[in-house]
């Protein structure tokens, strides 16, 4: 049973209140453990990762070696059927026409008193791209985290991937292909990410790593987490879809499940001023569940995290508040004034308007990106994107009458903090 | 003594790699404790924060209150002399029209198939701002961490402060004035972020804190990332200043030591082409330190991290390979083609361009921010800004053209991917 809430009822604030709050996922707690393999991986370079990935896959790099030839690649391409290389091309080419819109501009100017100051960007040097093995293995996701790298101007774009004995995902290698991945290594977990922190005798290190990844890759990234950058730690994914009766119940259904079918922690809300059509949606998605591969994920993530919130007006700033307090990783607007909603909300890491924007569209091919904020945190964080692969550097530059303009400010703040040597590098060149 | 290093020395790359190596920092492990105040303020609220505060604050709540009144930030500007209220003005409205220039352009567009899309950005809604107890607050500080949230439109800004007994620094609330925080409160510790992170009966919760602390407060801060946003975990600070003959050694020496007296982990590197400068600097460093207040701490530093790299040419491909490596929080050319320079350089979380420009102008009234990545961090992330204080949310908008256009590709890479519901949630809008 999915959760219902109505926000006209007297206990609704104290129930939606937990309803935030509910913890979707189990962490473990594998700090102890990742902790001696990042260790052992620094100490022993090569050596370890050898012997992990011997144990964890089975692979053994005397036979398979570590290094994924760059050639193999672009042959990977021939094992992919047309139809998926054309739709592969076709989201690559709208991600990287949307993301290139994205890259900074550098503002150096002069200000009034002669002082020249400003903001430059540059690329990060090199960056980690960690891609889960087994079915999490998504193309689609190597397109999203490496597309940015490309634009943003970063030279290394070195991949990473777990391989049961040896095998690659030929998608995935495809994916990063067209990309524009520039290394590839058949090794995973937190072995993995602590060669790309702090390098091997085979693995030259970076300055970030991004990805998903299971318990022990966030552990890792989170553990060498200022050594280098890492993205956001995701959580399991969320939708939250606005819609008013005029909808047909099954597409609402049928989004709600593009959602659940994720993972069993994933979440699927809707918020409707309808209770009959909420009731139809509830129908549609039990019917739906019977027949999908991945039925029992999804039933699982609809039992125990699915809700139906009802609501007196999908317009009024009642309703707008819960929106912006779910601050939804992906927020659907499937409603008459679907603009004027959207021009409204302010917590959201994406927003599909209108009834023929189904999220599963900007999962591939809208051209913006799916690596987006999960577990309310798009109160305070932003998607994936070209600035994630860049970095800003303040310039400033005074001459000798600048300087005597800005200095004895300076050299007071510096006295009021109790801070001579401060005091005396600007009086200095005053002759003060 | 300082550490000489010479680029043209054989052994020179061990060495320096071991020098960027150097822990500067000791991190005590209070994770435990740290971890249970912030259960204790999740669960008991106001009431943990006075047991808390009493305990190392000395101070109790019903003598002096938490919170407090927004007139006594006003007048603490009393108690400031007018010289300094300028000081602090002339750098809160620098700072202001600097960032001001940050703040980022919504991209709404349609590609040329007719889907809308675009990023739009919008302000946290509210912040909080640690600011450290005791001879570490910074009326500075608070006015480069508070003035780009004002910027960005947050309009919550939450300050906390412990204050031993209940006594404040009237500088820091001086500038919180100037620089528009909303709320006070006299709290601190692990239990602040706690409370910020998660609410009181006094406090209502934030979206994200910045701001420097101890090592209780920076645990704190990394357990309660995830429910809200941090800033970074900052290090001790730095500064290289690449410098020829032609400077004054004393300048130098000053503007070393500005760095080195912050903290004994704080370190100092010079640069320079000629080896009798280079001991002149030294030379003049042992003559300023003694005459300085903070000398205990400034000659902790100097000696413990403190270093001169001799090099054969400041503008060859290896020296700018070298300050890259460095990746300095603080970065001064003193150099004839400073400019030239700079422009080359690819990480520095700012950069001060020729002799007048002595880096302590950054830390008050340059208009810049002078919080900024340490630790080697600028090779992957930026300077305190505007953009920290914002988020961007992605639109997406397809008509039935649009869907019916891009919908096959879509459908294509869920039914690759496994997904049938992804695959269900488009092609049941296609009547597919």
């Amino acid at each position: 049973m999915p959760i219902f809430l109505n926000a006209s009822n007297a206990e609704f604030e104290t129930r939606f209140k937990s309803f935030l709050g509910m913890k979707r996922e189990v962490s473990a707690d594998v700090d102890a453990t990742v902790s001696e393999i990042i260790d052992d991986v620094r100490e022993n370079g090569d050596a370890a990762l050898k012997k992990y990935t011997l144990k964890f896959d089975k692979l053994d790099y005397d036979e398979t070696p570590m290094r994924v030839p760059q050639q193999e690649l672009a042959e990977a391409l021939k094992g992919v059927d047309d139809e998926t290389i054309e739709a592969l091309t076709l989201a690559r080419d709208r991600i990287r026409s949307h993301h290139e819109r994205q890259l900074p501009k550098d503002d150096l100017y002069t200000d009034p008193i002669g002082v020249e100051l400003g903001s430059r960007w540059t690329a990060v040097e090199a960056v980690g791209l960690y891609v889960p093995g087994g079915t999490a293995s998504y193309p689609s996701s190597v397109l999203m985290n490496a597309v940015p790298a490309v634009v943003a101007g970063v030279e290394r774009i070195v991949m990473v991937v777990p391989s049961l004995g040896g095998a690659l995902n030929p998608l995935v290698l495809a994916a990063a292909h067209l990309a524009g991945v520039t290394e590839v290594y058949r090794v995973g977990g937190a072995q993995a990410v602590a060669a790309l922190a702090y390098g091997t005798e085979t693995i030259e290190p970076v300055a970030k790593v991004v990805g998903p990844g299971n318990a022990y890759v966030a552990a890792a990234k989170r553990q060498v987490f200022g050594t280098i950058g890492i993205d956001m730690i995701a959580g399991p994914s969320e939708v939250l879809v606005v819609a008013d009766k005029d909808n047909d119940p099954d597409w609402v259904a049928a989004d709600l499940l593009a959602q659940a079918e994720h993972d069993s922690g994933a979440q699927s809300i809707l918020i409707t001023d309808n209770a009959a059509f909420g009731e139809a949606v509830s129908a549609a998605v039990e019917r739906q569940l019977k027949a999908l591969d991945r039925s029992e994920i999804a039933t699982a993530s609809w039992q125990d995290f699915g809700a139906i919130i009802n609501v007196d007006d999908i317009y009024s700033d009642q309703t707008l508040k819960l929106i912006n307090r779910i601050a939804a990783e992906h927020l659907e607007l499937a409603c008459e004034n679907a603009d004027t909603l959207a021009a409204k909300v302010r917590n959201a890491g994406a927003i599909f308007i209108g009834r023929h924007t189904p999220e599963v569209i900007g999962d591939y091919v809208g051209g913006s990106n799916h690596v987006l904020p999960t577990a309310r945190s798009a109160r305070f964080s932003s998607g994936l994107g070209v600035l994630d692969f860049m970095k800003r550097t303040s310039l400033l530059k005074l001459g000798p009458d600048q300087l005597r303009e800005l200095g004895p400010a300076a050299i007071r703040l510096a006295e009021a903090e109790g801070l001579d040597a401060h005091g005396r590098s600007v009086s200095i060149r005053l002759n003060l």
